[in-house]
């Protein structure tokens, strides 16, 4: 069984938050979101059906997590999240990994998909260095 | 605690499946990739959170069904499965709902997400019927 490598599509669009037992947790760096990806720390993974029993009933424990999170940020950045949007499709980045991000009526695409529609915008660097320190708090991982 | 509606909202846009344990499944009537969703039958549920845990774990298996009656589905139409894509989002339709459709790279949007992308296509009616009824199969519901 081969080590765990993480794709590096995953590094120019998002900021390391850290591990949590069975996923890499990662913040994606696009400023209309407060947005989580969790990618599996498995090798050769790419659907949910790859995973064991036991690994999906962790993969849902962690979805709530990062789901906790995504609010806790949204709440230190003065946009409370009013809708958890998840997903999960690897069609341009095999390696499997879920999207789990925060909506608000005042979002600049609501009520439209979050996905592959519009473009990412830009965190100010305190801004993105308050959220990265909101969704560790909340996912319980150390800041460095 | 009071009885599962269904959101009328579901009901033109998709054929109805049967019932499983926790979800009542629905075909979406979108000829451009094969595409179950799911609903758990549950009043007043928005968010995975407002499950309990065993649901949880049964929602997940339901995903797990869904997608391999989706890869049915694609091989009754001929067009193989390469892909699932799932989501969950609720932005419009508030009532707690999973999308577990299966891409292909010689589908019309492939790569992209399938959401809020391009246009739905109509099924021919007989087509229509070959998806309904290899999804029943596959999912172990009956076929009226």
């Amino acid at each position: 069984m081969s080590a765990f490598v993480l794709n590096p599509a995953f590094e120019s669009t998002s900021e390391r938050l850290g591990d949590l037992t069975l996923s890499h947790a990662r913040f994606k760096t696009d400023g209309r979101f407060p947005w989580i990806i969790l990618i599996p720390r498995l090798s050769g993974v790419e659907e949910l059906e790859d995973l064991s029993a036991e690994d999906r009933v962790q993969l849902m424990d962690e979805i709530l997590a990062a789901g906790r999170a995504v609010r806790a940020v949204g709440e230190a950045q003065g946009r409370p999240v009013a809708r958890l949007n998840i997903g999960m499709m690897g069609n341009k980045t095999p390696q499997m990994h879920l999207h789990v991000l925060g909506r608000s009526p005042s979002d600049a695409l609501w009520p439209r998909p979050p996905w592959g529609i519009g473009e990412t915008t830009a965190y100010a660097p305190g801004d993105l260095a308050l959220a990265v320190a909101a969704a560790r708090t909340s996912l319980g991982l150390p800041s460095a």
